[in-house]
């Protein structure tokens, strides 16, 4: 029994869930185990967190999380992974510095918040050129054909999934020749994802790899060789791919429980069970919000809705704060909408049971029986 | 009793220690509340490692860091602390990308393997004068006057502490109008700093303050100003003080366990305590040293001799190897020195019980009754 049992209540009774878009709930298992491995001292007076990362201990820790990432994306060979301190943000400017090359011009497009952040970052260091925006009417990516990319566009970037907005790409675009660059950071490993699709992608690891501070990037190969012999060490795509994540001191702890959580969802059955699991609960929140007669809404044009990040509201909007606050008082935390977008949103990761989905959907059907 | 008690023996026994250069020891108090505070989930259905960076939890874990840090250095109110992911190294780049001005010219002291390192990339983005360089004979810190420092360079940049090759300045050098950036990663915290001395200092988090993938940085608001605004938002310092350093999702956890490790040196009396201790935990094992007849020596000259990391080698090199292998079988680990130094090296930063160098000397005794 893990300490964290004995002193939090909540834990096994299972009555309270946050349902933040990240930092995320982290799997069950892997809390209990996190303490045991990574603050308790072994036979060499250290514990996995004061490990050297020149050590064994933590090379055998760092190629497992490797190897472990790797078989669960079925990673063709000519791909490289990278665990890097920092959040995703960065690589809005690490892509372009790393990528770009001669002609400095990237394709981008827009398809919600984080996109457009991306674009703004991107047009610091790129040309970058803006090739498909939102269509008029509901929320919704955009159209998935038809894009004029500048035949010497170094890559051309997109977002799977829109973690603010809560749209998803139903089908991916195809750039042609030009390399598919995706920040996957609120989709990585929900479901399978065919590599081989993308150039790169990346993700921050605090929905569904782990805990803040980490960011994973997946790179082919060829593309290893466009990043400049001057750029700074730590900020190289090449550099840290030659010296596997370790050209400075890698955030060893956050990499240890990165490996935990790969090893939990091999063991609840890979990415396949992740995504039957995950449009479960989607199947289950967005179902009963369909069902509610208005009262509940999901804006979301219905191809577009991301199985990861529910966004909702109230017909009468005026109520969101009592919705809010009422929430809390059932144990149901953080699902007020990101602040640009407004309204409600529940975040359902790999982490988030069942039980959390229907313990919100009680919350809600209830809140509607008193308000509705 | 937190779990990593009762699943590690070493730990209550004492009887193991890590004298590595970092990731390094973490104070024992530290490890045994950081699983019941990180990992274990309260009534809001989080743990600490999975709430929303946006939260009152987070911000006050944030806020308490920042200002138990400020109280610690007694810092002044015109300088600003940063706690960014990452290691000391990326500040090697973003120095220069944040500080450099128009004239694009710094000037750098060489005083061993880091100070290079920091003067390797500093020449990828800037006009970096070396102004001061090591003395011939015995390892040393250049002399810290006389440097013909451009008038026009944008700051001066030492090391204080060289964690490679053991080599500490005993008084700081006066740069004059020319502000003073320090890489302190291996002596922050091991005793009191007069911050006011400096224009800006950055330290890994892995020696004294906690995990790996943090770093700090404290700098002096007027420098601020420099940062371009075309800068990518996470590397500009500026941009960080703005958004009290979540212009994208901070290492949550990290910044929780360095919280935990300002706390353990406040109860412990503060940095005068830290130096008082790494003062004598350094006197046991140098007098030590330089007791033993020759058969062990530290190299670098006495006022140059780092208090924190203890560099020495056998008078007979060969027996280097048989010295590191029989240590770790008396459970005295990571005493290798660094590869491009070479010889042994014994890490003493604050997390060291006096109790790890006793059994550290012992040993040696042992080691130079048997084989001297």
């Amino acid at each position: 029994m893990a300490l964290a049992l004995a002193s939090a209540p909540a834990l096994s009774a299972g009555t309270a869930y946050s349902f933040a878009a990240g930092p995320a709930r982290l799997p069950d298992a892997v809390l209990e185990r996190a303490g045991e491995t990574l603050f308790a001292r072994g036979g060499d007076g250290a514990a996995a967190i004061e490990r050297p990362f020149t050590g064994d201990a933590f090379r055998a820790t760092l190629a497992h999380a490797r190897e472990r990432l790797a078989a669960l994306l079925a990673l063709p060979a000519n791909y490289r992974i990278l665990f890097l301190a920092g959040g995703a943000m960065q690589h809005f400017s690490l892509v372009p510095m790393n990528l770009l090359g001669p002609s400095r011009r990237a394709a981008y497009a827009d398809s919600g918040y984080w996109s457009r952040r991306a674009i703004d970052e991107g047009r610091k260091l790129a040309a970058a050129s803006v090739v498909a925006t939102p269509p008029a009417g509901a929320p919704a990516v955009p159209d998935a054909n038809g894009w004029d990319i500048p035949a010497d566009a170094a890559y051309c970037h997109i977002t799977p999934n829109e973690t603010a907005d809560g749209i998803a790409w139903p089908a991916l675009p195809d750039p042609g020749a030009v390399p598919l660059v995706a920040d996957v950071t609120s989709c990585f490993l929900a479901a399978p994802l065919d590599v081989s699709r993308f150039g790169l992608i990346y993700a921050g690891a605090q929905k569904n790899v782990g805990p803040a501070g980490l960011s994973v990037v997946i790179v082919r190969d060829d593309l290893l060789e466009r990043s400049p012999l001057d750029l700074p060490a730590p900020f190289s795509y090449a550099a840290q791919a030659a010296q596997e994540s370790c050209v400075t001191t890698p955030p060893t702890a956050a990499i240890h429980l990165a490996a935990l959580v790969f090893d939990w969802i091999a063991e609840a059955g890979g990415l396949a069970a992740m995504a039957a699991a995950n449009a479960a609960k989607a199947a289950r929140l967005y179902g009963f919000i369909d069902a509610s007669g208005g009262f509940y809404a999901a804006p979301v044009r219905r191809d577009c809705r991301s199985p990861v990040n529910v966004r909702f509201h109230l017909a009468d909007s005026v109520q969101d704060a009592a919705f809010v606050a009422e929430a809390e008082r059932c144990g149901l935390f953080h699902l007020r909408g990101h602040p640009r977008v407004g309204g409600l949103r529940a975040s359902l990761y790999n982490a988030m049971p069942m039980a959390g989905v229907d313990a919100l959907v009680e919350f809600m059907a209830d809140f509607m029986r008193r308000r509705g």
